[in-house]
């Protein structure tokens, strides 16, 4: 079983349309009655990251800034994290370095951590996070990209998995690449001034890779998502390969999809946040991804991004 | 260090007294602007329950019944669950069952799992359960214990605490306390109705035992807790084992305190519960926890109660 399709089932198992929350399971955080925004997000040793690679309070600030992504996405300010921590009995103080980092990526966006739980483990260190924010507006789904939308994505992509790359080879990574790994960017004033002016028609954070992201994002939406893979935006720590940009994962960017006239004041907004925003496609009929180049072939990518239930390689040691 | 030291220093690095919520940790839950109140329960394999003593499903229903009883203990309803599980590569099916035993603690209190996530875990299995409610009043706190109170506890104590030590035995526990550690009580109507009429005037939920815990409300109420033994409510599947009621944990009853006045609201709310209220101490001037038996000697009692970072004992295999 992959992890969609996992993922699918225990949303099934959970959520049986109960009419108590706004939103339930499958877009990037659910959201309550009121307007109330809430995801969780699990980071564990040996499967995320590694200490072998990155520091404790680094484990930490990534950690949190993937939980306050999903609040970006939804177009939702954050207001407060909550963590639960599972540490090795011999070392509990290693916690505290874990969670100086999640207070250093909840500062970014004035979201103290307001609760949690502390555990110990016989195995990896696992760390969750819980984000919540609110919305003053309607939030931002995965499933509104309709047929002749443009598709954008901000920032560069592929430099944190160019460093996971390296890594995986024995090596060490490019300081700048290594930097996209542990310090994703923060994204929240992007998302919620693209939901609070009604640019975006749908919206997701680009975790496990573009194309895997784009898939969620049309298959949500009902329709399919064309790349120009010319247009994508390489990081230029990812050394070239456009590989790493279409399903590295691991970004943190935002992918969202907004009407054709919305565009001037998309990369106005661009500009006044000082955000890369770059048109990389559009929105068609035709269910799925699709990738053209510059000399408009098409081709159905591979099903590539990280997937924990089924690709093993890339993984920490 | 400790796990109450721990978490008071976890609780320091990520709270600075932000305003931008209405209480910050250090309580069963958080709550956030406008009454929404918000914990999470992080359940690990090996340390808090192990697949020889119960199945997924019952590990799952435990879990979310623990993260659950924190709402109960600040007087909030409960809305909405999250889960995030950390599976093992070759059975991520195992995560179906987990999920239909969350759910069906969720039921009991009409709390849908709204969203969640799924990682691989390369060692134990760890649950964690956010559990979202919200309060119509004031929520009620640990810290509004005042001299002169009653101590009150819902409940019998104990039974999970005895299938615990027979399993770290080797043995089969009875069948009676085997169910009192799978199947924790739902307390939300209890803890809500104690919230809304404004009978208890601190409240906690008992999950490291009752003296460990009787220990946090003294603290945080900067009073004293005299427990008179002898009326310590010892359920009938703990053998009559006195120490399983007071350090066991895993009961997952309500302790809470209340006027003397209140008495006669509070019995009459136990029988429209068709829940057991017994009245075991009082609360006083002098710091800590006193325990009094039934000829009035008093004497201060070890610092028992489950401790993630310093009790070995007990654990599972």
């Amino acid at each position: 079983m992959d992890e969609t399709r996992l993922v699918e089932r225990l949303a099934a198992i959970g959520w049986k349309g109960d009419a108590s929350v706004e939103l339930g399971p499958g877009d990037d955080a659910a959201v309550l009655i009121g307007g109330l925004v809430v995801s969780t997000d699990m980071t564990v040793e040996g499967v995320h990251f590694s200490f072998e690679w990155i520091a404790p309070a680094e484990a930490g600030f990534r950690a949190a800034a993937a939980a306050l992504s999903d609040m970006a996405a939804m177009g939702a300010a954050p207001e407060a994290l909550l963590v639960s921590l599972a540490l090795p009995a011999e070392d509990p103080a290693l916690g505290e370095e874990l969670q100086r980092g999640v207070r250093a990526a909840g500062d970014r966006t004035a979201a103290p951590i307001v609760g949690g739980d502390v555990s110990r483990s016989p195995g990896p260190v696992v760390i969750d996070v819980v984000a919540v924010g609110r919305v003053a507006h309607d939030v931002v789904k995965r499933g509104g990209a309709r047929p002749g939308h443009d598709l954008w994505v901000s920032g560069a992509l592929g430099g944190a998995a160019a460093a996971v790359a390296a890594w995986s080879r024995g090596e060490r990574p490019e300081p700048e690449a290594r930097a996209r790994f542990v310090r994703p960017p923060d994204r929240a004033r992007l998302g919620t001034a693209l939901a609070a002016q009604g640019l975006a028609t749908s919206m997701i954070d680009i975790s496990d890779g573009l194309l895997a992201d784009a898939r969620r994002l049309a298959s949500a939406s009902e329709a399919g998502i064309r790349v120009l893979e010319h247009r994508v935006p390489v990081d230029e720590t990812a050394g070239g390969d456009l590989n790493h940009a279409l399903e590295g994962g691991e970004d943190y960017e935002l992918m969202f999809t907004a009407h054709p006239g919305a565009k001037s004041d998309i990369l106005a907004l661009g500009r006044e946040l000082s955000v890369q925003l770059t048109r990389i496609g559009s929105v068609g009929e035709e269910a799925g991804v699709l990738l053209e180049d510059a000399e408009g072939r098409r081709r159905v990518p591979g099903r590539g991004g990280f997937d924990h239930f089924t690709v093993p390689s890339g993984d920490p040691p």
